[in-house]
């Protein structure tokens, strides 16, 4: 008797969104409930917020808006029990720790790596663009953080990387965190648990 | 022995934003379940966006993220229950119905008011800005409609509704539905269980 695969839904993430901290950091504990596979997806946003004509994060050129998001972030990292120092500087350049995530979509370390680096970010107020901070991100986690680092500078890996930005476009994503079902695309941390719903409830199952 | 009064939670509001439509629909069951009063404060929208330099929507002026907009929001009523059709006309004139709502801040019907010119709107694809839909909107909730729409052209109704508008950007509020509670804002549809836990949360009981 074999068992059925999982439902899998796809998080899209950008490491420097804020937004996508606590999504990453609860996203397994909430897709273990709903019996669901999550499939990690690194992309850049900077690209597709060039071509909306934004050089910089809405949440800095509108800034009522990000007042506002800072708050809310805060609370919801308050009723997550998630430690929260807003970043010195913001947004933060997420393209090595992308491509690290990139180079190591096929091992089951990497969801503790995506979190450690949104934890750096968004709890440590580390710099994320610095390679000794991604080597810190990868400790404990891996036996060979140098060797990982490397795999990051590969050109696939770069033109994987690249891939995925351009499938992001493609979907129709313009924020991160993202969750694609199927053909369904979902936007935001707050709809994680419909994106889920939604995985569980049009899943087929295969036979046993 | 006398009851404590309520938490009381703002609703403000615009008729022609799109996830204002679900908030309306559903606001009065779930703040009384949170045993929760609704204040509701109509606004424009309009001036908000001019002075962050869109003469329009931002569901129209990004089409990337208006395309998702209406998907969410056919998702979102779907789960209510709730008939939605895309309106041929987006976004529409809501002052008018903005007006009356002001001139009738203080009666018993302003509810089911507000529910009826969002359905109008929404689910059965009608010109809010005309005055005959206003006046049906109006119709069987109070014996005299156009007395009410004699009433929104009041110099005070007008100078509420500006006001109104004023405090919203004062309140630091860029988007409709937003959920005041004492010094809290919280922003968006999704975000009407967070405003009412809040509001439930901190509420100063009265003495017996």
């Amino acid at each position: 008797m074999s068992h059925a695969p999982r439902p899998r839904i796809e998080l899209w993430f950008e490491f420097a969104s804020t937004y996508s901290y606590p999504a990453a950091m609860r996203v397994e504990q909430v897709a273990a409930e709903h019996r669901c596979e999550v499939v990690y997806r690194p992309f850049l946003l900077g690209p597709i917020f060039r071509a909306q004509g934004w050089d910089n994060s809405p949440f800095n050129i509108y800034p009522v808006k990000g007042r506002y998001m800072w708050r809310d972030l805060a609370r919801i990292c308050d009723e997550l029990a998630l430690p929260l120092q807003q970043p010195s500087q913001f947004p933060r350049n997420g393209l090595l720790p992308a491509r690290v995530a990139c180079a190591a979509q096929d091992e089951s370390f990497l969801p503790a790596f995506v979190r450690s680096v949104y934890t750096a970010n968004f709890a440590n107020d580390q710099e994320i663009a610095d390679p000794s901070v991604v080597r810190q991100c990868l400790e404990g986690l891996v036996p060979d953080p140098d060797a990982w680092l490397q795999r990051a500078e590969a050109p696939e890996v770069k033109a994987r990387l690249r891939a995925n930005s351009e499938r992001a476009v493609a979907l129709g994503i313009f924020g991160s965190p993202s969750f694609v079902v199927g053909d369904e695309l979902f936007w935001g941390n707050d709809r994680m648990e419909n994106a889920l719903r939604w995985a569980a409830a049009n899943s087929t199952r295969a036979a046993p």
